[in-house]
């Protein structure tokens, strides 16, 4: 008996939705992002106050992936973001079909942006394509500085680093230049952001650097289009 | 093609080797714990405050679960406990087999108390029974007081709860009512203790209940020998 093709063929009909995910995010020139950390990190905190600054410049959608409740959609929703919850049940991580069908309930034609919260979880995320252009991690201080270097497979397979919550750096154990490090060695070169969604502190880089990635993503669309 | 039954197939063995690695402990007179918890919420600290206190008490082994790295059972070896560490390559949680190889590296003759740290994870590990005769989750306060409502199996499944890091209640917004009526909500009368590892704070009672649970179940055991 063997079990493995039955796992590939799962994963390869994930790969085929989320790249029709990209395809329809494409075609309405809605850029994405997908958004992971630990449980409590600060993911719904990072998108609430990212589509509060981004008001009047950008129209944004947020795709809340949880085991229960509607929550952190409410959270978004009331912050000003068209927002689509998902509950998985019991699934620890989102795939492409749930977000296909939030998709399907956003207006994408009057978007700019989709940020996709995924289920707290360092670990079974990062094995699951979704279909949006840039996978986001958000670490938290408290969470402690060994993190990279005990959860490596995420570390390694994100392309944008946000290290939240440094107002606690004071009161808590934390060797910044270790955590880089980790980080250095599994994703050389990350983009990387430490901000404060309690204080405010370093936001404004963060939002600054995702208005640019849109603007960026629309000048690629409309090259391509021409 | 049903795929179901392969599943129902993999938990029942799970299942098979948690009952004889729950046999194994009980006839070396071995309470064990199933330490559970979101990654950074403070699990090896817990362990490590828990065997320096029962230092000449109890003789305690500890099974670490990582994904990679040997730093947690370095840490809890350190803190003077015997330490065995599973890699488990990248699976999100502990499964018995992982469990009965670590045991059979342990000397269990010569222990009292084996301390299981699961990988950090506030999902998957829930499902999977590893033969311990308690279930112990361990939340941390900058993780915020939403997480029962959010992963309410996990909430759910256990049988006692540590609140750690409650030194950060000052400089985080946590409300401990909202949190605490969440936990009853899934789990009515649930154990728990708040704590910080760093502070030392609150430490004491939960060693000593720990203490006692040890003694109980060890006159348990005489009472079934006799």
């Amino acid at each position: 008996m063997t079990r493995i093709p039955v796992v590939e063929n799962i994963m390869s009909a994930n790969d085929q939705i989320a790249a029709e995910n990209r395809a329809r995010l494409d075609a309405a020139g809605v850029y994405a992002l997908n958004v992971m950390a630990s449980p409590g990190a600060g993911k719904t905190a990072l998108i609430e106050e990212t589509v509060k600054r981004l008001a009047g410049r950008l129209r944004l959608g947020v795709i809340e992936g949880d085991l229960a409740t509607s929550l952190d959609a409410e959270r978004t929703e009331a912050a000003g973001a068209v927002s689509v919850q998902i509950n998985t049940g019991g699934n620890c991580h989102l795939e492409g079909w749930m977000v296909r069908d939030a998709l399907a309930r956003l207006p994408l034609a009057d978007l700019d942006l989709v940020i996709v919260e995924n289920v707290g979880n360092l670990v079974c995320p990062s094995g699951w394509a979704l279909g949006t252009h840039r996978r986001v991690l958000v670490a938290s201080v408290p969470e402690g500085d060994d993190k990279p270097y005990k959860y490596p497979t995420m570390y390694h397979g994100v392309d944008t680093l946000v290290i939240n919550k440094i107002d606690l750096l004071p009161y808590v154990t934390f060797d910044m230049e270790r955590f880089r490090r980790g980080v250095e060695t599994l994703n050389p070169g990350l983009t990387t952001f430490a901000l404060s969604c309690r204080t405010g502190d370093g936001l404004d880089a963060w939002v600054t650097w995702l208005a640019e990635q849109v603007a960026v993503y629309r000048a690629e669309r409309a090259e391509a289009a021409r």
